[in-house]
């Protein structure tokens, strides 16, 4: 087998076998197979797609190049979730505790801040003392005993999907739903999950802006779940406007606690019940939708999913109660935007408002950055709402006055007033399984 | 700017500046620019093509990635040919002293043999002592003294594109007809001359297996000339069975000057008429084909061409009258492929000519084989000719049995017989300026 001619068959537009992708995949982990080979087939699977079978292949393969965990010693469901990315999502902290809470066990190996999103692991990290690189050991022995840990990729974790990432990221081949499926798919898998849900963003602040493309990317990771025997299910959702008031890595760990504690911003909890009840079904704890989100709101309301959130906090060595005081969010400035005329919050362009976020210190924008966890801002409008002249609609909260002045054209830009009332986008567009 | 952008630009079907060109072949050449940016920037190229102005700069840098001829201190015309390739193509051979003769100046740098097609040097090499590899110097006094000389490429010319060539050859990006042309193109204008006459070859022993894709390659190679003020003209020729009877290196010396001395096959000498009426019309020698026709079998019928072949041979160190001798296409051993029943000889599969013939040993299975001369092919019969049960077909000249036994099957696979007498088609298809 040559890898020159697999990349001729993708150029030409056929199907490549199970064994062409094991040989592309192990040769390209191995070192025998150039990037420049890998490259070029990337570009052409950009052109050509892949059907499920291959994409199917190329996740396995990606996952069986390094280490995939063995969870068969415990018994409950297994059940993850897997968000795309966006602006304010920091729905995978209320959820993992909350459906842990429920009897099902949450593995989840998550990400940092790319882009203009943020990263559940950055906004861990702003809770003082909690690790988010345990040991395989570690991990597994805390999803026994509390069920539920939030952790980042270990080294060990789809070495061929780091190695493959970064070519693509400099080969102009990010942009492939076949690519990008199995990347994400191949990471979760090596979870040893039993389900999983999606949720795929779609909007101003999402990766995928058209929605057709969510919709392509969504139906194309329930399909390489389905071929690999695992229960997906894809939730498209409203990325237009943030989630939630708060944006920065201490500030959502904020937020995310108010919903556990029973109270919190509509869209997140909202979210956070929908994403939820998704992974009870698919876990078996409940038998519809409606059941499944009584589980949960009973959780809620009886501080039950509140304990799990503490005991993973405390399991994983975070001090749970430092969010509770002031200066977990305390930065040395304050800036408030006002609105310049009576009228309606119409639009975000939540690009704009993650770029500016990231900016001020919440982000990175070299990988050598180092994130602040305390800045960022806290919206005072939401789309739809009215906003009086002199109002406040933002308000930032920043260390540096250099990253603020670089920050603040850009917030400043990153919405619009109307005198007309928008009209308002579901939260959830559509459940794809 | 950033080559990442380049690559996604030209993905995304946008043309580029000739300052992102210039950006891309420099930062390739210099070695800032990775293989496998290159790599997926070629198959973007392959889906989405480039216009004549991209090609035009691609070429114009490709060119200035290395040393460029100034022959300036030339007064007379400077043209050249070139062929894609086939089986048994001589032409250069006897049309590179023939169009001397006639006052125009040919600096032909030439290629070696190349998967199932010869090599212009590796069959001038068959002349004892004939030196391919001479200095631009003594390349540059040749001209001057007697107006032809056919040799090597040196290292120091358009190192990009043999960088880029071999790049492509293990990315399956060869297949795009932008690349080709400007790959052909690059070498060629290197040579500094005024015009440039194509052979564009199609059929069953071409690389451009399809007419329509040979007419595009020939389209996009004279936009080329066209942008680059070069009087370019392109002949559309067929490649369905071999040119003339003699296949292998010294047998295709020995065709040559069989032309040159004013006989030869029909078809070999009317492509070298025809390719040489053009060379001198864009030389500005002839005013009409007709004309042009006339120079040239004045010049084969008056010993002109041959004495010119003779000097050129001499001055780059070849013995001219080593070919008359026997030993000169002497192998150990002859084997006859006979015809099997009456017949017309109605199809070659000149493919299969090209490698039987290559796995004599007339050409190369790796980079690092050694060719052997003298081994190659004649063929008694022509397509339309008709054939007698146990009259010979082809005559096979070669040196090992184990070669031997490897090419047979695949030569006497390589003709059909049929009742039926073939259409005969035309030698020159088209003529593209």
């Amino acid at each position: 087998m040559r890898m020159v001619d697999i990349i001729k068959k993708k150029r030409d537009g056929n199907k490549l076998s199970p064994e062409e992708i094991t040989f592309l995949i192990k040769g390209y982990t191995l070192g025998n197979i150039p990037d420049s080979q890998v490259a070029a087939f990337s570009m052409a699977v950009y052109f050509r797609g892949m059907d499920s079978e291959e994409m199917a292949s190329l996740t396995r393969e990606m996952m069986k190049s390094g280490e995939v965990l063995d969870l068969s010693y415990i018994k409950a469901p297994k059940v993850d979730k897997h968000s795309t990315g966006g602006v304010g999502d920091k729905i995978s902290l209320p959820l993992a505790p909350l459906v842990a809470s429920c009897g099902i066990v949450v593995p989840m190996i998550s990400g940092r801040a790319l882009g203009h999103t943020g990263g559940t692991l950055d906004k861990l990290e702003s809770i003082p003392g909690y690790r988010t690189s345990l040991s395989v050991e570690e991990f597994k022995q805390q999803l026994e005993k509390i069920g539920v840990s939030i952790i980042g990729q270990t080294e060990k974790l789809c070495p061929a999907d780091r190695k493959m990432y970064a070519l693509r990221d400099v080969t102009a081949t990010v942009e492939s739903i076949p690519l990008i499926s199995a990347s994400i798919m191949s990471k979760k898998l090596a979870e040893d999950i039993d389900g999983l849900v999606l949720d795929v963003k779609t909007g101003s602040g999402a990766f995928m802006k058209k929605y057709e493309d969510a919709k392509k990317l969504a139906m194309a990771m329930v399909s390489i779940g389905k071929e690999m025997g695992k229960n997906v299910k894809a939730l498209i959702t409203n990325m237009d406007e943030p989630l939630g008031y708060k944006i920065g890595n201490a500030l959502e760990v904020l937020e995310s606690v108010e919903v556990l504690r029973g109270g919190g911003p509509q869209d997140v909890r909202e979210l956070t019940l929908a994403l939820g009840s998704q992974m009870l079904i698919i876990g078996g704890r409940a038998e519809s939708e409606k059941d499944a989100r009584n589980m949960l709101l009973e959780s809620l309301a009886s501080g039950k999913a509140y304990d799990k959130w503490v005991e993973m906090v405390s399991s994983q060595g975070g001090d749970p109660h430092a969010i509770l005081k002031e200066e977990f969010t305390y930065t040395e400035y304050i800036h408030f935007i006002k609105a310049q005329k009576d009228g309606y919050l119409y639009e975000y362009d939540t690009y704009k408002v993650g770029v500016g976020v990231s900016i001020l210190g919440a982000g990175r924008e070299r990988v050598e950055d180092k994130i602040d966890p305390k800045v960022g801002i806290i919206l005072h409008k939401k789309v739809g709402d009215r906003v009086k002249e002199g109002e406040i609609v933002m308000e930032i909260r920043y260390n540096s006055k250099e990253k603020f002045d670089r920050a603040i054209p850009i917030l400043e830009d990153s919405f619009i007033l109307s005198d007309s009332k928008p009209e308002k986008k579901p939260l959830i567009f559509e459940i794809i399984e």
